[in-house]
């Protein structure tokens, strides 16, 4: 057995390059008491990660230039220290972008394997294995995000009318179609007409907007005519300085990234909201899925429920190949993914 | 006995002056059924009053060219075609700027006379009456809305550290004093070293800040060394934008009141909060003072007593003349005032 290991580099000054991380051949470390080895499936890429990649504090500490850049991931388990484990299992949680990995067994889920609905989406049809590589997904960080956030901090009420951006990504497409399970008019914000279309036909939502293309605060206004009740921020910048002038009295707004402006390597100037939140009561929170770890199985648990009841549809772009990770987080940046980007590793 | 009005004569480009404002003699007017005949007898100036000044709705409904102008007012009543009240009890409510105004008895409420502690500061001394201006003010909505607005949305806790802008106005010197009630470090940002030396010395505040002469960022960190958990936020602009680098992770801040940018004509372009927001979990919440109506009562119970206890001091900045209504709103913006601006009819 080989190890591979990607480790960064050096810190990006605006969008990162393949420059930025450094591949090395490494050894297959040994496993102590309570560890396990892990050989890696499935790696997570995710925007959150390129504020790991400046200096200083922002979400989590900052990647130090040097280490094995880490994030999500699922894997089986090669050899166990562990009584929580066996070999076989496969078992998700931070790993380090490494062909195989050292973890703590505390640190690691057991994944579950289920069925969903069809595939063909026939009721009578057998039903379809819902994938291990959710755990990174729907069933994981991205769908918890959206349970929560949308849940907990925007509160959407039946009938009230709900704007995502960046509502093709993997968390985008989970708060669109709980929003419609919530009854309320939804409205995707997405970066191609093919993203819009599935969100429209396979995921019910009832507008959806090119911000590429559309001029944004008309096309806004007419998908929203009763105003926004609740705006779940991706992308920030904008796209949601267009939405403050259709805020309805008591609208809350879910401050889960800021995508448009990760690269930005000096303050984000733009529309203050202030004036807008003040003359409608409006709420604007921002939140990290961590701040829900205690209530973590709760959402698993009900987001399981409805992708096996057919009410939750998931999308994964998956690139194949441990050596594309890192092209595959450059790609977020300019939206190259329809729902949850994945490696397969 | 004759009766004057002041009606708003032309909408304000920008900075409001006296012009937009028309003095007419008029008619004393006769109440119906459930009518009281009032004398004025104070009047209050409000900043969101320049809110209504603008077409389009606001808070509330904007004030139509040729109306008179209507804000909070103490009166005495003269005539009562109600049996809630009798002639010669004081009362409070929306007042017209007239000396004469008929409202109706259930938009009224009794102002009571009660002691608060001797104007000495001594102990043994008597106490000194509180002033029926002060339903206007400290016991009115701008007490209320420090009141609420502090508790309710920043939830301040022993230990914080808490911001206010606008210090040293009605609302802001009532949010000072429940945060040192309240157990938090304090700094107060006003826009003179007079109101900072009242803030300091007679307030209690630990830190207090002179927005025009001082390096807002600087001086705010210096103030808060332990970060900003809470901002009870007056005035907007570039003050507020030096609060947000600062927020500690689950951070408040309370959108009261914007008035650095009431007199814009043009969009508010400054530091999006966004970002800060993402990476604290922090809140930003607007409100008006209404939303918390069935809990007046409470608040303003919980202020007298603090009040009468001598845990709790007001300022009013009183200006003698009806005819001087109009210069005493206009002065709120160049910060004229010294805790409630109030005009004595």
């Amino acid at each position: 057995m080989q190890n591979k290991e990607i480790r960064f580099r050096s810190r990006p000054a605006g969008m990162p390059t393949a420059d930025n991380f450094q591949f090395i051949d490494a050894e297959v470390p040994q496993p102590n008491d309570g560890e396990l080895l892990v050989r890696t499936l499935y790696l997570s890429v995710d925007p959150y990660l390129r504020g790991r990649m400046r200096e200083g504090r922002s979400y989590v500490e900052p990647f130090e230039v040097g280490q094995v850049i880490e994030s999500g991931g699922v894997g089986e388990v090669v050899e166990s220290r562990s009584p929580k484990f066996q070999p076989g299992e496969i078992v998700t949680g931070m790993f380090g972008w490494r062909l195989y990995n050292v973890l703590k067994a505390v640190a690691l889920m057991k994944v579950y394997a289920f069925t969903g609905p069809a595939a063909s989406g026939n009721a009578g049809d057998p039903p379809a294995p819902v994938p291990v590589s959710t755990a990174l997904g729907v069933l994981g960080m991205p769908g918890l995000t959206a349970y929560f956030g949308l849940l907990d901090i925007g509160k959407p009420k039946e009938g009230e009318t709900v704007v995502v951006s960046g509502a093709a990504g993997a968390v985008g497409m989970t708060v669109c179609q709980i929003a419609k399970i919530k009854g309320c008019r939804t409205v995707g914000i997405a970066g191609s007409d093919e993203k819009n279309q599935y969100l429209r036909d396979e995921l019910g939502v009832d507008e959806a907007i090119n911000y590429k293309t559309a001029d944004i605060p008309e096309a806004l206004k007419s998908a929203s005519p009763n105003g926004v009740d609740v705006y779940f921020d991706n992308v920030g910048g904008e796209v949601s300085d267009a939405v403050l002038p259709l805020l309805n009295k008591g609208a809350r707004i879910i401050i889960c990234g800021q995508i448009s402006i990760y690269n930005l390597d000096k303050p984000d100037l733009g529309l203050r909201p202030q004036p807008y939140l003040l003359v409608k009561s409006g709420l604007m929170q921002g939140f990290i899925i961590t701040d829900y770890a205690p209530k973590f199985s709760e959402g698993v648990m009900q987001l399981a429920r409805w992708l096996a009841e057919g009410k939750l549809k998931y999308a994964e772009t998956i690139v194949e190949g441990f050596e594309n990770t890192p092209q595959a987080f450059i790609g977020l940046f300019s939206g190259d993914n329809l729902g949850k980007q994945i490696v397969k590793v």
